[in-house]
C-alpha cells in the first residue's frame, strides 16, 4: 500500500456531483469545469458515467481529449488522470474505455455492491457471485486500461471480512486503486477509521503499489470527518466534490478536506497538490453552472466564512484577526476576485483577464465579449471576475439557440395586472410576438414564452441572486425545468432512470430580462435533447471556446 | 458529572446564530423563533447577549417572560431554560440577570478566554488573574441565579492543565454547567474527544451534578463530528443552532447532531428531547427570518437531502428506498409541510392550521390574515404551510410602518429604460409619488424609494427565491442594508462593535412588489433604530400575535 505523505484529490464534481437533482450541466459547461479543476491541481477528474447516455459519453470523451492531454510537453506532470465510471459489466466498461482512452492518463473506475442489503435487494447475487464478477470485470478493465480503480459499493454497511476477500480479488485482477465508499453517509469517524485500518491490514495482497481511497457522503454531516479519519488510517486518495455537491446531502467537500489538511498540517503531516488560492473562484463557477447555491455559512467557501470583518471598526478588526482567524482569506482566494476592470479598460485588458481566468477567446469571440463588457461597464462602475464569468457563461455557454429572445416589455406593480409582451425568433427564423397577463411579471413573461414555444414542461425551481454587491449588480437567474415526456438518464448506483432536469441561466441588469433568458435557455436545452437526444449526440456546444 | 443517556440540546440560534453578518432579527421575529424552539423541544434557549444593546436585553426579557413560563401548570416540565450570555464582569452579569429573571428556569451563562493567545492579546491578563476573575464572577452570578454556566473561551486552543484548574474554580464557585467551546473551529474529532475526556477525568471537584457541554464551530467542516466526539467522551449538553448558522462558517447544526444520535442510536445509546418531525419546518422558519439560505445539499434540512425521488420511475423508487435511505423524510417532517388549504377553506380551517403552526391570532388579526389568504388563494391553487408562514411574517412581523407602500408601477424590458413609479405614505401621513429610471426594474424602484425616504444606506445583499414550487409561487425577497451612520451592537467574544445590518423581507406573487416591500421593511427598521435606538428601546412589535 502506498504510504507516503501525499493525498491524491479525486474530484467527482462532474460525476457524483452532477447527479444532484437539477445540477445537469451542458457538455460545454462540463468541459469548462474540467479545465478549471485541472488548473486547481486535482490529481484525478472523474468526468462522468459514460454508460448513462450518449451525451454523458461524449462529454467524458471531450474532457479526456481536451483536459486530459498536456498543452505543452513540459506540462505533462500536471495533467490530471481522467476517469470514467462503469458498473461491473462489459458494456459499461467498454463505454468507459471508449470515453477515456483519448486521455494521456486514462482510468476505468468500476464498482459492485458488497453490503448484504445491496447484494440481496439490488444485485440479487450471492456473495460468491459478487467475488466472481469483481474478479472477471476488473480483469477485463485491466485488459483495456493500465489504471483500474475498484469500489465495493456501500462498503460502510458491508461485512469487513467479506470486503477483505473482494478487495483481495480486485488486487489480484489488477486494480491499483481500491476506493471505499460510505455510499449512504451512515458511518461515524471511528467506525470509518476502523474500516480503512482493517482493510489496509487484512486485505490479501495489499502492497505499496495499491492506493486506498475514501468516498464519503454527508447525510449525517460527517463526510469531512469520515474522510479525514480514513486518511489518518492510511488512505491516500480522497474522492470529493466542489462545494460538497452530490445526491441527497452531497459528497465530501473538496475545499474542507484540503483546508483541514493544510491548516492542521502538524497534526496530519500530509500534502495535496491543490492551489488553494483558486478555491473561492472555482466554488463560484461550479455554483453558477449547476445552479446549486452555497450557503453563507458553508465552511471555506461560504460568503460569510471569512466575513467577520463586515462593519467592524478598524482597530477591532486587527485585534480580532490575530485571535479569531485560523485561515487567511487570501489562502482560499477570497480577496482575489475583486480586482477588476472598469469602463476605460480596453480589449487587451479584457483578453488578458479572461485568459487568466482560463477563457481563451478567438478574435470573433473577443469582439462579442468586448461589446457585452462595454455595455455592462456603461451601467456598472466596477466589473469583477464574477461579472465576467456570468457574461461569458451567458454569451458562450448556452445551447444552440432554438428560440432567441428578440424583445421583451413588462409592466407590473400593485395594480395587479402584470403584463408581458414577448418577442422570440423561432428555429424557422419566424418572429413571434405574444402578450399575456400573469400573477407577476415573471409568470406573465413565462406564460407568453410558453404560448410561443409550446413544449409542455414543469418549472421546478426559480432563483435570482445578485452576482455582485450593490443594486447595480448583474442579476443572475437560474431555473430548472422538467419535461413531462423527456429524455432520461441513469443513476449508476441505483440503476434508476431519472427524467432529465434542465437548468437554464441568464444574466442581465434587468432581472425580468434575466428571467426570460434563463427560461428560454432551459427550454432550448430541453428541445435539443428531445429532438436529437435519442441515440444521436446533441451538439450543444454553441460557440466553442478555446 | 452527569452521566446518563440524555443529551441536553442548548440552542443558541438567537445568540451565536444571530451574530452572523446580516442575520439580525426583530424582537418579534426572535420571540417567534423562541416559541418554535420550545415546541421543537430544546432544553435550553440562549436568547441573546443582553449587554450588547438595550434592544438585545429587551428581546431576551420578552422571551424569558413569554416562552420561559408554562402556559398551563401541567406543561411546566416542557418549559425550556432561558439563558442570557454575559462576559465575566458585574455589569454584564447584572444585565443578563435582569433579562432572564422572569423565566421559570433562568440561567446566566458567563465566559472568559483561557487560551494563551486570547489571554495575552485580547484580555491582557495573566493566568492567575483569569482564575481569580472566573472565581469571583461565577460566585457573583451564583448569588443572583441558581443555574450558572461557565465557558472557558477558545478552550480548543487552551492548555488542558490550565483548563482543569479554571474549571475546578468554576465548580467551586457554583457553576453547574461547564461548556467547552472550540471557538475558532480548529480541533479535530480525536483532539476534541481527548480534551473532553481529560476535563471529565482531571477537573477537581467534578461530580454528578455537573453537566459538561460542548460548543463547536464549523470552520473546517468538523463541527458535527467534534460535537459527537465530545458527547462520546461524556458531554451531556450540545450547544447548536438551527441550520448551523453563526459567525464565519457557523455553529454546529442542531439537526445534524440530533439526527446522528437518533439514526445511529445503537452506536451512541443516547436520547434527546427533540421532536424531529418539526426540524424541516423550523429550519425554513429560521431561514426566512434570518435571510440565510440553506443550500440544497445541506444534511437533513437541505431541499435535496431526501430528494432522490424527483423524477424517478415509481418501481425504481421503491427499490431505491430500501437500499439508499438511512432516514425517512417523515422523521424530519419533510412531507408534512405540503398539506394544505385551498380557496374553499374557511376561517376556521385557517385558524386551526395557524394554531397548529404556533400562531394564535385574535379575531382582528385573523380577519386580516384571512383576507390575505383569500387574496392569495385566488391566484394560487394550493396554499402550503410555507405560504402561510410567509404571509404571517409579511403581515404581522414587521416593524412599525414608518413608510408604507401605497402604489407601485414598473415598466421594464429589453428596450433598456426600466422605469418605476413609487407611491409611499410617509410617517406624517403625506403621500409621496416619484418616478425614476434605473438599470433594472428593482434598481429603478429602489432609487425612487431612496428619493422619498432619503436615508443614506448601502445595499449589501439582495435575494429572491420562490417559496413554493411552480411559477405561480409566492416570491420572497430578502435584502440587507447598512446605514453609514448607524447604531452598533457588540460581539460578546471579540468585544468588537459592529455597525448593525438590517434585513428586510417581503412576499408577493409579483417579485418587483416583493422587492419594494423588502426594501421598505429594512429601511423602516433602520429608521426606527436610528431615531429611537439610543438608550430607548424601540417597540418594533407592530401588531402583536398571541
Amino acid at each position: 500500500m502506498t504510504n507516503n505523505n501525499y493525498v491524491r484529490i479525486f474530484d467527482t464534481t462532474l460525476r457524483d456531483g452532477e447527479q444532484s437533482p437539477g445540477a445537469t450541466m451542458t457538455s460545454a459547461e462540463k468541459l469548462e469545469v474540467a479545465h478549471n479543476l485541472a488548473r486547481l491541481g486535482v490529481d484525478i477528474i472523474e468526468a462522468g458515467f459514460p454508460a448513462a447516455s450518449p451525451d454523458d459519453l461524449e462529454a467524458v470523451r471531450r474532457i479526456a481529449l481536451e483536459v486530459g492531454n498536456p498543452a505543452h510537453p513540459e506540462s505533462e506532470a500536471r495533467v490530471p488522470v481522467i476517469a470514467g465510471l462503469a458498473r461491473a459489466n462489459k458494456p459499461d466498461i467498454d463505454k468507459a474505455w471508449e470515453a477515456v482512452q483519448g486521455a494521456k492518463k486514462p482510468r476505468i473506475h468500476t464498482f459492485l455492491a458488497t453490503s448484504p442489503i445491496h447484494m440481496k435487494h439490488k444485485l440479487k447475487m450471492d456473495p460468491e457471485e459478487v467475488i466472481q464478477r469483481v474478479s472477471e470485470m476488473v480483469t477485463y478493465a485491466k485488459s483495456l486500461c493500465a489504471d483500474v480503480e475498484f469500489s465495493p459499493e456501500d462498503a460502510g454497511r458491508s461485512e469487513p471480512e467479506f470486503l477483505y476477500v473482494v478487495l483481495g480479488e480486485a488486487i489480484k485482477a489488477g486494480a491499483t486503486t481500491l476506493n471505499i465508499p460510505d455510499t449512504v453517509g451512515y458511518t461515524t469517524p471511528d467506525e470509518f477509521y476502523a474500516l480503512i485500518d482493517g482493510i489496509i491490514k487484512h486485505t490479501p495482497g495489499m502492497h505499496d503499489g495499491i492506493t486506498v481511497s475514501v468516498h464519503c457522503h454527508d447525510d449525517l454531516g460527517l463526510a469531512t470527518a469520515n474522510t479525514l479519519a480514513g486518511i489518518r488510517a492510511g488512505a491516500r486518495q480522497a474522492e470529493v466534490t466542489m462545494n460538497g455537491i452530490g445526491e441527497r446531502a452531497g459528497n465530501t467537500s473538496l475545499e474542507e478536506v484540503v483546508m483541514a489538511l493544510k491548516t492542521r498540517h502538524p497534526v496530519f503531516g500530509l500534502d495535496t497538490g491543490i492551489e488553494t488560492q483558486q478555491l473561492s473562484r472555482i466554488s463560484k463557477l461550479v455554483s453558477n453552472y449547476t445552479g446549486i447555491v452555497v450557503q453563507p455559512n458553508k465552511a471555506i467557501v461560504g460568503s460569510n466564512a471569512f466575513a467577520h470583518e463586515a462593519g467592524i471598526h478598524q482597530d477591532g478588526m486587527l485585534k480580532h484577526q490575530s485571535t479569531y482567524e485560523i485561515m487567511r482569506p487570501e489562502d482560499v482566494g477570497v480577496n482575489q476576485t475583486n480586482l477588476v476592470l472598469g469602463k476605460h479598460s480596453g480589449r487587451a485588458a479584457l483578453r488578458n483577464r479572461l485568459a487568466e481566468m482560463g477563457h481563451s477567446l478567438d478574435d470573433v469571440e473577443l469582439d462579442k465579449a468586448f461589446a457585452r463588457f462595454k455595455d455592462l461597464a456603461d451601467r456598472k462602475k466596477v466589473i469583477t471576475d464574477l461579472d465576467l464569468e456570468a457574461l461569458i457563461a451567458d454569451e458562450f455557454y448556452k445551447p444552440r439557440d432554438v428560440y432567441l429572445l428578440s424583445g421583451l416589455q413588462v409592466t407590473s406593480g400593485t395594480m395587479g395586472m402584470p403584463t408581458a409582451t414577448v418577442r422570440l425568433r423561432g428555429p424557422d427564423g419566424v418572429i413571434h410576438t405574444v402578450a399575456t397577463i400573469g400573477t407577476g411579471p415573471v409568470d406573465a413573461t413565462y406564460k407568453a414564452i410558453d404560448q410561443i414555444v409550446s413544449v409542455p414542461c414543469t418549472l421546478l425551481e426559480f432563483n435570482i441572486h445578485a452576482i455582485t454587491e450593490g443594486i447595480d449588480a448583474l442579476g443572475e437567474v437560474t431555473v430548472r425545468i422538467q419535461s413531462e415526456s423527456g429524455a432520461t438518464t441513469m443513476d449508476a448506483q441505483s440503476e434508476v432512470e431519472y427524467v432529465r432536469v434542465y437548468g437554464g441561466h441568464g444574466a442581465d441588469s434587468d432581472i425580468i430580462v434575466a428571467s426570460a433568458k434563463a427560461y428560454i435557455n432551459a427550454l432550448n436545452k430541453l428541445i435539443v435533447a428531445q429532438t436529437e437526444g435519442k441515440g444521436k449526440v446533441p451538439n450543444d456546444f454553441g460557440v466553442m471556446l478555446g
